[in-house]
């Protein structure tokens, strides 16, 4: 299944700068055969719905894999049947 | 990895009451070897993070199966590695 | 115009356990003239939309007051025109 | 106060395109003093915290004005003391 999704990874704990752990974020998900698009906020993403999903897993195991002890993923996920979801879809 | 989060799926596009379709949701959850405390705005879930990644995906298959055109998850996961992630811990 | 809301306050940089910030997160709204339901993952409101707004403006002074250096506030805000719209009735 | 945000409203029960709400809470908040980036998952937002708190209701205000029965406002809102908060700082 397709799907669009926005994802905004925090690190509780590590620091008032989380700029590091934001560009390993990035590094993982570019790992993935998915659309990316990152914005002050958070990433948007566009692809099939299990690979976004294995992907912010993965996420959070590389980061623990490097020492962070705690993370909050925020993840807006969403699915369509009408059309297919896209990103530039999304745009006005 | 074991990880705790909260779920709020909204149906956009099937009218103004959404409970039939929260219902569904909570069904399909219900199906996983995951705790669950719904509340207000959505379910909190402890569980395997795996598992919690595979009952989202089941839930946004199994409502568009029933006809619902558009579907966004808001998804909160968390995971850490000081200590067992458990929805208890995280009440004051 | 009367809203039904979700806070979660998140502490970026004050160390990976951030109950004493969350306890004074919830005496701030306590302050309030608000309907407050805390669950493992934020706070249901109830309330006036300027004052649950108001509120989670005073959360950030407050907390900023008290040395905390970066503060990232999640908040779900929800209206309808139909009803009124309460907590009760957003229960299973 | 200074903060960056980052605002998504979901209409719910209008149908499920909701391109034409979404273009009038652009014009909502193009009313205020307030730098926006809108992208495929919300509008990314800097201004005064009580100036996007106000634009905020006021979207709501406005959209049931124009007869949107129920809205969702997902709220992303962030402060911090160590330096001025920007979109431009929170880019890679």
């Amino acid at each position: 299944m397709k799907a669009t999704a926005e994802l905004q990874v925090i690190p509780i704990g590590s620091g008032v700068s989380v700029r590091k752990q934001i560009l390993k974020v990035m590094q993982v998900l570019e790992g993935y055969d998915l659309l990316l698009e990152t914005h002050a906020s958070g990433t948007n993403i566009e692809g099939d719905m299990s690979t976004i999903l294995r992907a912010v897993e993965d996420v959070h195991e590389r980061l623990h894999g490097d020492g962070e002890v705690r993370l909050v993923s925020y993840l807006k996920l969403e699915s369509r049947t009408d059309k297919e979801p896209t990103l530039a879809g999304k745009k006005l």
